[in-house]
């Protein structure tokens, strides 16, 4: 087999990872993607960096056994915890969700322009976005916002439903008038519920959906390195997960209109 | 010191059984407390059985160490995966969260009754609280409902505004029309939730408030043993947790209005 026809390894603590999945499937169709969703130890967030940095390891083992081609950690605490560690051990390149963001919001925040960061509190607490951002570019402005109702109405299937409206209004309406310039959906969870976000914030705040920048900045490696899959017909997905994977399958359809078929299960 | 007055130790996973300490505090104010909140391993609900049941005994042996003279175990995922473990190697006698939920809400359902359990995502998958009330009494119907976002609405501090009630509607509007005799409140979070949960479900339906169940059960046993602190003085509280104490004392104060003083920390 070429070294292009090969798949894309993309891993998540546990579903939120699909969004990226499914960003990278619109974009480069052809693409083999084997997904790893640890959904025996979801979440990373309120885990010590040892943890994270150990269970990425093993993940990222399972899935060189799958000779990728190419790394996605779609999973913002193993993103900011533990990407150096994977490369450490890694034969193929490796991609976080942090960079790809924090590079789409800085393209569209003016100079001194003001950036609103939401995640889970972990994420928030990690400062992991604030870093990044302002190691790139010193005279942007920062604030980051914990959402932790986020991921569980996303999981709940209610994101159209009026009460997330109000959760989003709770959690964002206090930064309306403060001319924020672009807002980082800074959890995979959070594309999900990108309309409603953006109707809060109103028309003048740019919405940075990290999945997409995920997978343009995916696209770019790839391309940059002669291994975009070259084939015609679309590529095949390989779903495994560490537990329940009838709910992580049904969950999969229910939120993000994704047949995963038989799922399957590795424990550590 | 005479064993009487020796502390009570209450252990959960993070900030929840401090709903069980304060029913404890208000029913036995001479007792002296010592509470323990596993905040760096929370939540304990996605766990395996192997670790809840390490977990729970590294805690033990610390509160031990502590020269209390009763456990208990306010966590419903210990109590119902670890509680067996956890008393074989006790030196004192050990209560769970769910025993006394149990009882009391039999004790509300007459022959042939309904009972609505409410919990997180792991408690329901666990049908703990439908076995042990079968067990019980076989007459009963039971049915078990997971409220995700509970939790999360109890740790914003959330509990009074419309969304809550929205929320709890989505959960339970369904189970009005079913003649429901008692709902088990199965997670030590959701007695903050209790004035609006008894409002959606109607004044027909008893609330069990496992906290106050436990706390009752557990006052039963120590005067039983003879263990009941004779003083007539109110009683100290200590309380520790694996990470992030502020964030805990603060929660705290927030939520159940309690003062922790400083919070100690202890890591395993």
């Amino acid at each position: 087999m070429l070294k292009s026809e090969r798949p894309i390894g993309i891993f998540d603590s546990g579903l939120g990872g699909l969004t990226v999945l499914k960003a990278v499937r619109a974009l480069m169709p052809a693409e083999r993607l084997v997904y790893f969703g640890d959904t025996a130890r979801v979440p990373y967030g309120a885990k010590s960096k040892s943890a994270v940095v150990s269970f990425s390891r093993e993940i990222a083992d399972f899935l060189f056994a799958k000779k990728i081609k190419f790394l996605i950690v779609a999973c913002n605490t193993a993103s900011s915890l533990a990407l150096e560690e994977i490369r450490e051990i890694s034969p193929v390149p490796v991609l976080g969700v942090i960079t790809p963001g924090v590079g789409a919001a800085l393209e569209l925040a003016p100079r001194g322009g003001k950036i609103l960061v939401t995640g889970t509190a972990a994420t928030v607490a990690s400062r992991a976005y604030t870093r990044a951002l302002q190691a790139a570019r010193r005279d942007v402005r920062v604030t980051e916002k914990a959402c932790p109702l986020f991921v569980p109405l996303v999981e709940e299937g209610w994101c159209s439903k009026p009460l997330a409206g109000l959760v989003a209004r709770e959690y964002l309406a206090a930064f309306r008038g403060r001319k924020i310039d672009a807002l980082i959906l800074g959890c995979t969870h959070y594309p999900l519920l990108k309309k409603l976000i953006a109707r809060v914030m109103g028309p003048r705040v740019k919405i940075v959906d990290s999945a997409l920048a995920t997978a343009r900045a995916a696209r770019l490696e790839l391309s940059r390195r002669g291994l975009l899959n070259p084939g015609r017909s679309r590529g095949e997905c390989e779903f495994y997960v560490s537990d329940a994977p009838e709910r992580f399958s049904s969950l999969a359809r229910k939120l993000l209109g994704l047949k995963t078929g038989e799922v399957g299960v590795k424990r550590f």
